[in-house]
């Protein structure tokens, strides 16, 4: 199967250049010579594949998919749903989809389209049907790619009627409903589903619960509308995984409501490479949290679908990758559990909105391009690191990002609507164990924790459905749990609990209540004052963006409040439950505190390290396994040369360079190794 | 009668309990602990008391009254307009509003209605009149609350057909309209009524008379909605006074064309308290200048109808009110002739937009919160003040600050559409007395002013109707008259006056004509340099925004510009016209120099101050009096321990307290006095 | 004819005033005071002229002009287009503009009319005629001012199905049109002509190829609308000129598209004088570019139709002309090749949107008024200078501005959406020929280059179709190029070249190819490096905003960059073909790299320069010219007194005074003088 080796190509658009034979067999030449092993088809194929109502014309695909696998390129087959024909558009506008204003679009653009509406459905179903029975056997074909970074919603009558059967389906009576909502509130009780609008700016947009369940359903109709377009796939042949492509934090949906309905995950890679004074460190831990999140949501190995060969052209300003960037970048991803670099994209449109987006062939290619020769680059190191694609990551350690938790956070009006920091703290969290070389997965609120030894909770605002009591036997089992403030406030529809607060068993386990959370502006400040040393924390840490008063029930106070009404008042506890701990964190500190918190927890804790190493700020040491085999990737996110003292000896696997005592790394260094001896033990 | 005593209470919104009558009870309790003493109901109570169309369920307000008035808390009484049932949107749906892009709302938010809409009266008649007739003379009640922070404005056709003969009826003929309008620029004459729209930014947005005159309709038929609302209340019972209750600096109506229609003026206090570095002087002006304003609306105690405990949630950042503010802000309220401290709301929400909105109960209601304590304290408060509600203000200062006038300003292009700074140059009038203990009435054009001293009328820009020759009365028997740059530019639609400007009278009045005017850039300056000094005015002031050019005619030049090519230019005169003297200040100049000019004119004019006392920067003391007695309220609302000399013995009202000689204010202190006897007659 | 002297006047709307029959005399009393020879009528005459459907009524307009006449002053006799009477609006709806959000525009503003509805057309149709027949031979008439300000644009039916004829014509084939706007990207092949929209936000914007077009299509049908208005008005008197006044730096429309269709080219000019330091030198450098754009049009003098006589009303801060300012701007028109100064407006409106621009006559005229005064010392000038109307300018370089590049480059997502700068290189280069006191054509790719020595093209990133092989003769010829980044990129479709770029014929006369281009954040910034000196360019110039990576084949290297990881690769080279030399310019880099640059290449290639005289940053001196005799126009546009070194005796033609050796210049100084003999031959 596809997976036993790292997959190295992108998104090929051949459609584009069928008058041009001479171009289509050069493509082939140079991808040869990159060492790409697969490209995605179809993807913006529907046009040239029915370019009239129910005229088909898959000889083109038929003549690239067989070329290309002559040549030993795979093809990742996609759905071509992600953008219809005009034609389509021009005769059943119903497929169009309404913006919020109630207005319908015109034909154009990407993902313009209703997932509710029956006829587009069903074009999807026959445009579908008739790729997997001419293709769905095909030995080139290893992988289905499901339309195209699936995103937007539609407020049409089709989709109105369907969310209404949904709120149905939900609460079952109105009433209920109404309790949720607390509809009462600006006297909007509901005396019917019918009733019910989608969130609107010219109608609705003050009623938490409705906007919340609104995004919850548009989640559920694009799974839904996948998960239709998989069956005639899966018909034909069940053999051949099907997968999406999801983006960089892209909210508008729950990535994690597909985890069930794909074989593999992937996902589209775009950091801000170069975006400031030469440290990529910040980016790198972007990037690499995405990546945990995606490889948590199968918990195995996933593809990187797309990413830039050097630079996009879509962003405020066109950043090219810096020599080494695109290696390093590459590395990164499989040091966090991607088989593959796929690009968007393989060969460079000559027109139209991503005209200028780098390709690994241009419209001007030569064979001498810095661009042609970094992907080159790396199809090599691709190639000859293909028994790690067997080799996985088990991080002992799960940082919370729930979507739908940013959902509810971002809708509720205060403590701060001028951003409430929902990502940055997590971000914050997670770099303490990017720094110290701790592999972390990223998980919803219903995933399974009990094997983890430490979980991470922050801003954990909205409890869904047995999340509390899942902490709660996990602390009770000798589980770590962090929480922090803004926690267990308000339940799944967004009404407030009452009481107190963090909600249901999290105010027990955690020792404390919170009394008000207030929001400090951007040039306001407070401090976090350690009470002695604890966990190597003292002194004192900067508190920002949000303060929460809280109290102490069980707990015991770590550190104070620095100033304001609420100096000396508890800001960060602990609470030991049953064989567990349980910590909790009033306000939004700084790295340095995150980062000597976590890595004395996880010494304590005994949570396994990827390497035995101290790494310098912006250098991480990822770790992937198989079997007795551990593959070390060592990479340099900064421009400054650094050297790390180590303990092994490390086996350069590119080219089995031996490093002992001392590793020196270049600005944006990579390398990817296996370990010997530890020096001591020789 | 209830204004015998202090009202403290807010909104309480028990229908959205109805299914948790231990909370109802447990609310009673809580109230009567904090000493509340009334609340308003019903508020947003439509679809609780006619949850289908005809449908009426009274029965829970009848409990609710009761049980309170049982517990000596009275009610207000709201009419439910501000928000209507959904049904009633989806059955009628005339009675949604059409905003300016002529699109109809979808059901939602508040305020969604047209005030034309036959259907919207008829149902608000129904309503009113049931509740008029079950409560209509229930002792319970004290206080007709009429819908709820009325705003906003409807375009839909019957709105259009409302404006067509409104302005039938105010020009008569359309050449009268189109010669008022001046519509033959830009070639735009009407032949007749029925081709005006009103603006919209797809239609007309460059005429300043149509502009001007959609805006007062809307005023118009805002209050006129509320007069309708009030007809079926006032039969049953004539007795029960009425209020609606304005907010805080929104000018889309203007509320004094409601003055002759309510019984009592109240409003909404939202200030923007510790959004800075601790010092709230600023934030404290503003909050008084609009306490003064809505005073000045019926010259006599206001009710302060809503506050929040501690924190907004819909503000950018939601601040706490620090301790000790509470009690400063609702003193301050008093001080300024409140005769109410209510709050939004009593109960917190459990969803939708204000949930985290402070509330006197929260959903996590302890005793000892801090939040609840302080309402606490000010219940106290007020039970120990309550003979102050009898006690009244009466200054001999007026501003005149006239919301025509600012939309007339705000409407025209130039000379500075980066902001022309009309509410600033009123706080730095404002302030001035403000920080000398002097009390000011904030007045609109139309106010009678013959029995002041002095008037203050910063770019009067637009003259109505009469102003200026009553202006000129005023100097002719004495007055002092202060006017400012862009006064006397437009008459009542906002055509320029021909001739020399400032117009009409006023250029007489003042001895002075202008030239032109200019606009600054923020980051351009210029300065009024005193020619010798004038009432403790001396040396230079900086200047800046905008720039008039003026020409003396018998006015006495007291200061120039210092720079520019209208450097020695007069920008600061005087004029003698009779009896009284008007000065003219040319720019927009710095708050030193209004602090100084003020004091030492009201020194001259003998106007009386609050008290003989100097306070230092941000302390005021405010006084309301009754018969022989004068309440002083002494105020410091910076974050830093100050003391003023005491030339009088002063007691303490809440604890008998003696200060003499000296009175140490710690940060936010604030203190209720009576004055015994001036110390030096001791 | 009315070309044989200087014209002074304006739009003057007497249908404002014809109820003040006494206002209409004194105006004609100031006019002639001010020697205002000539005034605009009828710009927003039509509902004054046609007040109901088919009732006219010019003997208002009859007695106006023949009351200007018989105070010899002429008129410029306005067709009413720009503005049309409410009533037709409301008859005929389908005239009305409808956005791009395909919503219909309401009754109201400027240019709200459909260029291509037949109604209007046929209304505009049978006004000009009347007007035409009635004026057209009148004496008094010496022009025809078409419409005013043309702009916008009109996504109604009616245009889109114009559109897709337009684009038939075109194209030709669905095909055809298919492939150039590689419409195979994201799906979205056309089938037939009518399936294409026009763009849209709700619809397709990123379809370069039909962003283009569309821009072009509605040019073409401003274009035209206007010929239709010329049709009546020519077939009456083919011998007055007709105009159309355009707007600096608006780029709705391609003005060049109209050069054949215009008698004479007229500009409305208002920079944004005294909007900084005092230094005025940026503002007079872009109000020269338009002037010279302007004049290159007919390569003719032109009129300048509007300008201010002191301030606008409708930017964020109106500043008024500081004196000098209105004599020194005037002076530059005239320097640049006007034979006019019109003013917005003779006088003053009463109402509406622009009540407080400046205008001649104010509402509060007297007569001692700074800016009456400016205008009439204009008015004594211009009488003076009668001569000058004669002379032109005949530069020998162009400096290539295409409205359709900018229009491509502005569409193109990357390499810098954070602006890609192309103005601000404009401009650069465009400063340092005014600041060496060269005169420069400013042209479009399509104009014919033959006769010039230097032509310079920067961001050429779009060929029009014959322009590189233009090029490639001008230079083998011995023309001198400068070129840079961007260039070559696009065809006309905005379908990106394939092979070496820059395209066509650009690499190899430039002899050089380029790799790639990344765009820099503005906090980013590199260096070009010479390599030892060229043409007095020698060390190291700042490089910013864009970066292209170049490679060269036959050209030199003359400087590279000075970091990054392209440091040291070439920015700056030579290339020499057959008689020529063409330059490119890889980055963006500094004003001064341009002056030396420049500066040193006219010398070289001995460019004629207006005055063999070096004068300080900030000082231009301009030049026109009739048969032998040259006339100088001296300007200082710092507020700095600086001097100059004259080689020539001067003489000043206002008053006969001579300068000689040393001219001083107060700030704002402006001189017009002929040049008497070379100091050195006396």
């Amino acid at each position: 199967m596809f997976l036993s080796k790292m997959l190295h190509g992108g998104d090929y658009n051949p459609e584009q250049w069928l008058k041009y034979p001479e171009i289509l067999e050069q493509d082939i030449e140079i991808m040869k010579n990159a060492k790409i092993n697969c490209v995605s088809l179809g993807i913006f194929s529907w046009s040239s594949l029915e370019p009239q109502e129910g005229e088909f014309t898959f000889e083109w695909l038929d003549k690239v998919i067989e070329n290309l696998y002559k040549n030993e390129i795979y093809t990742i087959l996609a759905t071509p749903t992600g953008s219809k024909p005009i034609w389509m558009s021009l005769k059943y506008p119903e497929i169009l989809r309404v913006e919020s204003n109630r207005i319908r679009n015109l034909p154009g653009g990407r993902h313009n389209h209703c997932y509710t509406s029956p006829i587009y459905r069903k074009k999807a179903k026959i445009i579908n049907t008739k790729l997997a029975e001419r293709y769905g056997k095909n030995p080139a074909v290893i992988l289905w790619h499901i339309s195209n970074e699936l995103q937007g919603e539609c407020h049409c009558d089709l989709c109105q009627s369907k969310f209404r059967k949904w709120l149905k389906a939900k609460y079952k009576t109105i009433e209920n409903l109404n309790d949720q909502w607390w509809t009462t509130f600006w006297s909007h009780k509901f005396n019917d589903f019918n009733e019910i609008e989608s969130p609107a700016n010219h109608g609705e947009l003050g009623m938490d619960g409705l906007t919340l369940d609104w995004k919850r359903f548009c989640t559920e109709q694009t799974v839904d509308f996948y998960k239709k377009e998989i069956e005639p796939i899966k018909k034909v042949n069940p053999n051949i995984p099907v997968t999406t492509n999801f983006m960089m934090f892209y909210d508008g949906v729950n990535y994690n409501k597909f985890k069930e309905h794909i074989d593999i995950a992937s996902w589209d890679s775009y950091p801000s490479w170069h975006n400031g004074n030469g440290d990529e460190t910040i980016n790198a831990v972007y990037n690499a949290f995405y990546h945990d999140y995606v490889r948590s949501l199968k918990k195995s190995p996933f593809l990187l679908m797309e990413c830039t060969p050097s630079s996009t052209n879509w962003t405020w300003v066109s950043k090219h990758k810096k020599p080494k960037m695109h290696k390093l970048a590459s590395i990164q991803a499989i040091a966090h559990g991607a088989n593959s670099i796929q690009y968007f994209q393989i060969r460079q449109s000559r027109g139209c909105a991503e005209k200028f987006h780098s390709a690994v062939i241009s419209n001007n290619h030569k064979e001498e391009n810095r661009i042609y020769n970094q992907v080159a680059e790396v199809g090599d190191i691709l190639e000859k690191i293909s028994q790690i694609s067997s080799a996985t990551i088990k991080p002992q350690v799960a940082i919370i990002y729930d979507v739908e938790n940013k959902w509810a956070l971002d809708i509720s009006k205060g403590p701060r609507n001028a951003g409430n920091g929902y990502e940055d703290i997590l971000f914050k969290n997670y770099k303490a164990f990017w720094s110290n070389n701790i592999p972390v997965d990223v998980i919803d609120m219903e995933e399974e924790i009990k094997d983890y030894k430490l979980v991470i909770a922050p801003m954990a605002y909205m409890l869904k459905k047995g999340f509390s009591s899942k902490i709660k036997s996990f602390v009770a089992e000798g589980g770590t749990f962090v929480s922090s403030y803004l926690s267990g406030v308000v339940n799944e529809n967004s009404l407030c609990f009452m009481g107190e607060l963090p909600a249901e068993e999290l105010s027990d386990i955690l020792g404390i209540y919170t009394e008000d959370v207030e929001g400090l502006y951007d040039d306001q400040s407070n401090s976090v004052v350690m009470i002695g040393e604890y966990m190597g924390l003292k002194g004192e840490y900067p508190s920002s963006k949000i303060c929460e008063i809280i109290h102490t029930k069980t707990a015991e106070i770590l550190g104070v409040y620095g100033s304001d009404f609420y100096k000396d008042e508890p800001v960060f506890t602990v609470n030991s439950h049953k064989n567990g701990y349980a910590y909790y964190i009033g306000t939004s500190t700084n790295q340095e505190f995150f980062n000597i918190f976590y890595k004395n927890i996880c010494a304590e804790l005994d949570i396994e390290k990827n390497i035995d190493v101290e790494t310098p700020e912006g250098v991480t040491i990822g770790k992937r396994s198989y079997k007795e085999m551990d593959y070390y990737f060592i990479q340099n996110f900064t421009n400054e040369t650094v050297s790390i003292t180590l303990p092994y000896k490390l086996i350069n696997i590119l080219n089995d360079e031996v490093f002992e005592y001392e590793l020196n790394l270049e600005p944006y260094d990579s390398y990817i190794c296996t370990k010997w001896l530890k020096l001591e033990e020789l």
